[in-house]
């Protein structure tokens, strides 16, 4: 399966470029409509770009706090690498704290901590490196997931997606996309529907443009219509990220999530969730244990800065939701496919 | 029950007025930052409102097309009713044309055609206040309707609607939106969730505003969050209205509902239709035989004139989809509540 599949053919859009001082992010407020790199020339402007959104998927917002980390050491003096950790802690915290729910957040900062504890003279150079690394082996972990998860997918299926799991949240070429990506190039894939995932429309402006970008025509479809696109047996697969996954497989992804999962085995379509094992913390033992983000109400209330609800009104706007693993058929990281995850399953992969 | 509960207490807002000469309607595409009514003067001016969506929600969409035909009829002689019917029998098809899957709307022309008929010289005055009489049930409905519906729900309960069935809706007091005025006013209905029904955003725009108007505060959230909310535990009830209920108790309603019925069976949440009897439509055996209506994709681009999605992708943008009766736990219509609907329970209440 691997050696059929083009990687390069589907995959142009890269947001996270380093230039050798300053890390410029793909400002993700902006698309569809403007294509515009925010230049972030220390950490915390990396932080700020994190919690404003301007980067976002975990994946991405990982390998941005590691440049960010490379960027802090630029304000710093340190004769070794531990030197350097105990100097670069606070800017290490503030990274840390830019969203709250993203695993791979505090992963890509633990790497940065433990080669910075065995670094000597050279610290600047080894973080550098790992930084480096850390977004070269999404990319490839990327192309290892797409490769893995197209081949659950048979030929000529349909498939629905939410959110944007794409080389927008990514290195590049995307942990959900990336199947599908892959599953379009391998020819198993016929059609792609994208949701639009109120309130930030991820679907409607990311998901959508980026497969466009890449020649896959996407369907966009309103979230609230997903239930009745699979009663007409358009969808074989529902392919979605992860912000975390559980050590039992429950799954923290962006609100609506869950209801495709509900949906989906109403309707016997499958359901695989994507994402790189930086994404599973087997020290959370099951979705109940997550503290679900809750954003701005009045993010619910405008879009494009047009108000589009009645003023003064009471919302809530929680950003995640947690699928249980009973609803979730395949569980794809780059180590491999784990079928019907379950805390046992979940082990033999992960270890404990 | 019924006398306990304050009808007027929470329901001030009229969408449809009769002026004499004139149909105004309130514009609910302007809601909820403009308070503005459109003056109808013939019925192709109503037949056009009914399009746009100047005026929407089934009831409301059969009066607004009753007083079409007393304004067609200004520009009709004839005789008699029979001879007037035959005159006005175009009209009344572009009227019927304004939206095909609203049944109430062929109901009520299929009420005036049944007066005229049966009308001498006085035809006028007959289908003037066959009109009014369709409008004053309407309101009557509600109420009873409301008064039927918030019995069945328990004290202190959490209950979330979709889309806007409200006094908007409906003559006035709404549908599902009326058990919940009533489920507020007698101390039933502790909290009030709306969803906001992408992509015309009725729950953000109308219903929101509807009920803060008349002092009941709802919560806002999106469509994908409702299967998030309902795990929460904060949903006793799922309330919707219908814009046709088959011989089986199949509704066809807003897109989303069926998506909500799913997810509130998988939470064990109930989940209640309410409409008036005219949405009742026993030659349609089940939703396997209902069209669903298919608007404009560009709908699903756009918010307010802000563009909201990638350019020239497609997108799937139905109008209604289909609840099955077995997701249902109760329709409650004026002429009473029917609780797990089958074609059988709805051959008893509606006859054959």
């Amino acid at each position: 399966m691997t050696q059929d599949i083009d990687f390069d053919r589907y995959d142009r859009i890269r947001p996270i470029r380093w230039t050798g001082d300053a890390l410029e992010l793909l400002d993700q407020r902006k698309l569809p409509f403007d294509v515009e790199y925010a230049r972030c020339e220390d950490s915390d402007a990396v932080a700020e770009a994190i919690r404003l959104l301007i980067v976002r998927g975990a994946p991405a917002i990982g390998i941005s706090a590691a440049w960010g980390v490379v960027l802090a050491a630029r304000q710093v003096d340190a004769a070794d690498g531990r030197q350097a950790l105990e100097r670069l802690e606070p800017a290490m915290q503030r990274l840390n704290a830019a969203r709250p729910t993203a695993v791979n957040l505090a992963w890509a900062l633990a790497r940065m901590r433990r080669v910075l504890l065995a670094a000597g003279a050279d610290w600047r150079e080894v973080i550098a490196r790992e930084a480096q690394a850390i977004a070269e082996e999404d990319l490839a972990a990327n192309r290892r997931m797409g490769a893995m998860g197209a081949a659950l997918i048979g030929e000529g299926s349909g498939v629905m997606t939410h959110c944007n799991t794409g080389s927008l949240a990514t290195a590049g070429f995307g942990t959900a996309l990336g199947v599908i990506r892959a599953g379009v190039a391998g020819g198993r894939i016929a059609k792609v529907y994208a949701g639009e995932t109120r309130p930030w429309l991820q679907g409607a402006r990311l998901t959508s443009w980026e497969l466009q970008q890449d020649g896959i025509a996407p369907t966009l479809v309103a979230d609230a219509a997903a239930a009745h696109l699979m009663k007409s047996g358009a969808v074989q697969w529902v392919i979605v990220g992860a912000d975390r996954i559980c050590a039992n497989g429950d799954t923290a992804n962006k609100i609506g999530t869950y209801q495709l999962a509900i949906a989906a085995r109403h309707h016997g379509a499958k359901f695989m969730v994507v994402a790189p094992s930086s994404t599973v913390d087997m020290d959370t033992p099951s979705g109940d244990s997550i503290e679900i983000e809750e954003r701005d109400p009045g993010e619910m209330f405008a879009i494009g800065g047009v108000r589009t609800a009645a003023p003064e009104i009471a919302a809530w706007n929680p950003v995640f939701d947690v699928t249980p693993h009973e609803l979730i058929d395949a569980i794809v990281t780059e180590k491999g496919v784990i079928e019907r995850p379950d805390a046992a399953a979940m082990r033999a992969a992960f270890g404990s």
